[in-house]
């Protein structure tokens, strides 16, 4: 089973015994491994979607975070291999004096560590059918324990010269992800991470070093980062022009729209479970990349009618927030949905809104709207589908 | 290596290649795979001691989170392999209505997640030298995010009798563990948790199902859960007679002094660093049973002096707390140490006021010294070993 694979390797020897056993009390158990391994009665593991992205079974989830090797992933070249011996950060452009930083360098500064959720702007399949996970819907938001060093810790230390107001940042992978951020995200809470979720980032995110930019799309999340280029002007990268921007119904089109708006998503009850009468926990998460979540409302009657879920604390600012609210199945159809508020007052929108903003041809990018969960009268949870285009 | 052992077994027939890549953009990466795996250039493994426990890197680990796969263990009669379909808690004793809880009954009912630390109370090699990591020294300590239920929730469904005052927890490994708790731990904050770290927590870590006592000592937060019986006294089980109590210099012992004192260790730089001159960043973390930390302090001259480090927010209470100084080396010979105070007001004590309160002969439990490292002319960070016994 996929869910143990660790085990075999990571042991001095000793092999897992997947034999039942009714007593455990009767035998001794097997001793303490270089690294812990999952449980083989748990499976747990990403769903690859074509051969550039994995999904975070977000259904399988509980808490806030979200095991390293679960983490969401989304290429545009593949995950490079490389060595932190060979890999240095470059920050010029319009700086008084440029410098590479290699891995050991950054470590010598002062480090910061936040928690917060990273997701992908294009989280949202909007052809997906009734028989469909949260896994498969949205799975591409992940949240992870970040720690590194301040960006703005690093310009202070090149010298920022007055007339920058953008930098760009380049990925050494094979698409040499390039995107355009404005300078004032630097001065507020962007950093060059290194460590997720207590160890070093891992390959698929960005090892050894990414640019962790709290709240926005996942893409401007520079991985693999080699170059800071500072100057007085986005850069127009294809992943700001013909990519991630967001066409409206009047014919226009959003550019540098990188905030992830507010957020909600039942991870339980919904497909594949099947409910038994009485009382559970409807239970998910909730985030916004503009501060924190200020409250979740759930609805078991398709909308009618609203309820304040509990927002498990401590609540954090860019940060997936867990909901839950006690309900009791009479064991008749239902339909469950969720609606998130952040601090500055911005409610998730309806679906029918975000169509009569952005059209049904839209390029599934900052699609965030209220969606909905069928209970069956057998208890067969479904998605309840309306595709989009 | 082994923290790459994952890879092999992890994906979909893709392979990592230890070949160094020059320039990385020149080739495309490898794709996604089920679950994410370690860089081949980072080791992180968990030191054995003898064949009954295993010990978290401290030094290696940055923010707060503890992999689940480095968590360390300690057993008692190893890890038992239990399925869960045939795993269930029993509460009885001093109850209205016994009953029994599958791992499917209680995630039906209100969930509660918090990060907090877990803290072996034998946490000191009391014979360390000088050649000796923070994790070979007190790598029984680890953080996570658990999930679980209440267990004030599981004993308001049994109900509990007005003279029941303690309550057994049992271990379904080869041990039986068994300790006697004071029920209003279980009014206050005790949880039975079944997730850590997003994940369902793993067969070490007592899967499915562990008792959580925040802020008490590891051996009390019983692994893989099968009963909890309630009663007007103690139950006087080997673990906490010939067990875990301390010996005090007048003779007499401590028994059930459960709560975790507060304490601080350094991070870095410790053995086996190799320091350079200039700037670096003092890091450590600190916790207290007892609550928040309120305050560390570092000396960077053997103790004369102490500065007040920053303590990484947010801070919760019983929780590994990241704390950090930024330090110019000037390459002279240097002691470093740390010393918390918690909100209560406790502050972490000297090695000579320890062993003025609890001898030189006593077992190792609850010893929480202030540490220090030794910063030599050639950069070489070594412990200032002094043993114990």
């Amino acid at each position: 089973m996929t869910a143990a694979g660790g085990m075999a390797a990571s042991g001095w020897g000793v092999a897992l015994t997947p034999t039942p056993v009714r007593d455990p009390t009767r035998i001794q158990g097997i001793p303490p491994s270089s690294l812990g391994a999952r449980s083989l009665h748990e499976t747990l593991e990403r769903l690859p979607a074509y051969n550039f992205l994995s999904l975070t079974p977000l259904e399988s989830l509980h808490g806030t975070i979200t095991p390293a090797d679960l983490h969401f992933e989304r290429h545009h070249g593949g995950i490079p291999q490389i060595d932190p011996g060979n890999h240095e950060l470059l920050i010029h452009g319009m700086v008084d004096k440029p410098l590479k930083f290699s891995l050991d360098d950054l470590k010598r500064f002062p480090s910061v560590t936040r928690i917060c959720f990273l997701e992908c702007s294009g989280n949202l399949n909007t052809r997906a059918e009734e028989q469909s996970s949260p896994q498969m819907l949205c799975g591409l938001t992940s949240q992870s324990e970040w720690t590194g060093v301040a960006l703005s810790t690093l310009f202070r230390e090149v010298g920022v010269r007055p007339k920058a107001s953008w930098f760009l940042a380049e990925g050494s992978d094979a698409a040499v992800m390039t995107r355009s951020i404005p300078l004032d995200k630097a001065w507020d809470d962007a950093l060059v991470v290194y460590a997720q979720n207590g160890e070093a980032i891992r390959p698929e995110q960005g090892y050894p070093m990414r640019l962790l930019l709290p709240g926005w799309e996942g893409n401007t999340n520079i991985k693999w980062l080699r170059r800071l280029e500072l100057s007085d002007a986005p850069f127009m990268t294809r992943e700001e022009t013909s990519k991630y921007t967001d066409p409206l119904n009047d014919g226009t089109a959003r550019m540098f729209s990188v905030v992830m708006d507010a957020r909600s998503v039942i991870t339980s009850p919904t497909f594949p479970k099947q409910l038994e009468k009485g009382w559970q926990e409807i239970r998910g998460i909730a985030w916004s990349g503009r501060g924190r979540i200020k409250m979740v409302e759930v609805s078991v009657d398709g909308g009618k009618r609203w309820q304040t879920a509990h927002l498990q604390g401590p609540v954090m600012a860019k940060a997936h927030t867990r909901f839950t609210l006690p309900w009791h199945w009479d064991g008749k159809p239902a339909e469950i949905s969720s609606r998130a508020t952040d601090e500055t007052g911005y409610v998730q929108p309806t679906r029918r809104q975000l169509i009569n903003a952005r059209g049904r041809g839209s390029q599934p990018y900052h699609l965030n709207p209220v969606m909905a969960w069928i209970i069956q009268a057998d208890g067969q949870v479904i998605y309840k589908a309306d595709p989009w285009t």
